[in-house]
């Protein structure tokens, strides 16, 4: 596809992907010096001294802002996969679950409670409507994807609409003062179309990408395994082409996170992965443009064995590790405290040289 | 020893022991069957689910309160086995790190403050003496202890001195509000002493024990793990006597730790450790009382060696693993946020059979 051809939803992400600068290697050096120079032996918070570099690099600074205003994006999507019979739960838990979220009743709700982040809600295409509420944004591209194993999931033109629905969105959301964005996801079957996106991305096999989700049992399994490997013959997806992967074998949700990615990017705000879902569409948003990969932390490692190949690929270790498989953004807000706690240790702690003398 | 020999401190102690209650297996039964009940699919929220059943159990409550007003105990003290060369920082640092938690400037306090939780210091055996500062409970048993490897590190008595101290200052801080505790430790070449009761305590080897604490050198390193074994073989420290273990080759702040834990045990409130020294401090309690371990949450795997072994041994699964190496209550902090963001999903998510009706 050349660029004339292009249509003009795909401009835009383009546009998008151009704003989108490499992060700082020099920042993100100097605050390890400074880190060295803190009142503690070098390198002692381990894991957490890495994190501020990390943030140093995206605020080009070697004293990166204490985030205070996290948001979690949660992208809602249907699959027509579902009805392969991927997954043990109705379609319909996808709205349901969305209004549970919208009613303040799941679990990233209490989660981003507990952390103090925002909860915003993006229906990208929710299979039934979903009435409005304050948390919820509808930009509901279609109802749902069609079946990837039977053809493509979605145009490119739909899938472009979708990642621009999560740009936008997270366009509004800096404008209003969201200073770190968490990753969310809710799909029925989404963990079907992450497997494909990641065994597309990576060359990893369909076996070694495909878990059991929220949990299936061995005859789903093996049915689920089937069809991601039917739908990579078919589709043959790759890394070359991550927009027209992600219309063949992806969801809308996916999609939508890739816009909230490149949008965060863009803007110089860093955004924390939650699972495999939000993993998956990491690999897109990195194909598309590499320089993205420099403003994402990953918050957990999710249960499903595509999550950690996801992760290795983009070059991103877990900051957590704790079991978990609910999507919804869970993961990622767990993280949430420890990226505020290493921007505030950095920014706080006293440096060497001020140690008191008691002698 | 028996009963009639003891000291007046030792029979202190267990009177602080016979306090501490089993914890209810049935509460924690009773959390996992409200937890499967959730709105979201069993066991998806992984680790953080086991954490509300040990919470519930601790509480006697299948809906453990969300813990609202945390404390870090920060107990420190010196080491006469410093003089062995075991560490490549001088003695002196011990009080100036007290004396810098005081001002604020820790890794502690930055750490205390981003998490939401109180800092409180505990001078049990710094060498130097300190000045009074209101974060500061001054309860100087001695001014470090004696070289481990050429005699006891110190007396029976003291050791349980040093504990009641802890105790007393936990139940102050329990009756002040304080809901969770999170142990912390300072105190210079508290690593060898760490390693040799983990050895004692846990059967394993002093070599596999020792680690590089807060950094040293092969030469350094090998003269630690030389020191370790020669203590060990000295001593024949075991957990068939484990106050007699502590005195002969632990520190003063490990032993006021253990009496942070008995105390917070027997008023029902968990405790979060943190690195090896605690850890250590742990399979103390664990000997003393068996009943303890029911209390204790383990919140970071500290790089040393033998934190890993010790819990374990203790059967507890760490909530981070950040390859922190620092002490101060630094990785115990850090989970405080997981802890209150379990028992708070917990509490506040909504059940499957209330899940709205989209259809």
């Amino acid at each position: 596809v050349t660029s004339d051809a292009r249509g003009a939803p795909e401009q835009h992400v383009a546009a998008i992907v151009s704003r989108v600068r490499a992060v700082s290697a020099a920042s993100a050096q100097a605050a390890r010096t400074r880190s060295d120079g803190l009142l503690k032996p070098q390198g002692s918070l381990g894991v957490l001294e890495e994190t501020v570099c990390r943030l140093a690099a995206v605020a080009r600074s070697d004293r990166p802002a204490v985030p205070t205003c996290p948001a979690v994006v949660v992208a809602a999507g249907d699959h027509g996969v579902h009805t392969r019979g991927v997954t043990s739960w109705p379609q319909e838990v996808t709205a349901a679950m969305v209004a549970a979220m919208c009613d303040g009743k799941a679990a990233v709700n209490a989660l981003a409670e507990a952390v103090g982040a925002r909860v915003v809600l993006l229906d990208v295409g929710v299979a039934t409507e979903l009435p409005s509420h304050p948390l919820l944004r509808r930009v509901r591209i279609r109802p749902g994807t069609d079946d990837l194993a039977a053809g493509p999931a979605m145009s490119r033109d739909e899938a472009c609409r979708a990642l621009l629905a999560g740009a936008d969105l997270t366009g509004v959301l800096i404008a209003e003062g969201v200073d770190v964005v968490v990753t969310g996801d809710m799909g029925l079957a989404n963990t079907t179309a992450s497997a494909c996106l990641i065994a597309a991305l990576t060359g990893c096999g369909a076996a070694d990408a495909t878990g059991r989700g929220a949990g299936i049992d061995d005859v789903t399994f093996e049915r689920k395994r089937a069809v991601v490997a039917e739908a990579l013959t078919r589709h043959r997806p790759s890394r070359e082409d991550p927009l027209g992967a992600l219309a063949a074998v992806g969801g809308l949700e996916h999609a939508a996170l890739v816009g909230v990615m490149l949008a965060a990017a863009a803007e110089a705000v860093p955004v924390i992965l939650d699972g495999i879902a939000t993993n998956a569409a990491a690999l897109v948003a990195a194909a598309l443009c590499p320089d993205v990969v420099g403003y994402l932390v990953a918050g957990h490692r999710s249960v499903e064995p595509g999550a950690a190949i996801a992760l290795d690929d983009l070059g991103l270790r877990p900051l957590l590790d704790l079991e978990l498989r609910l999507g919804e953004g869970t993961g990622g807000l767990l993280a949430v405290p420890l990226v505020i706690a290493a921007a505030a240790s950095h920014a706080r702690m006293a440096t060497l040289t001020e140690m008191p003398d008691v002698s």
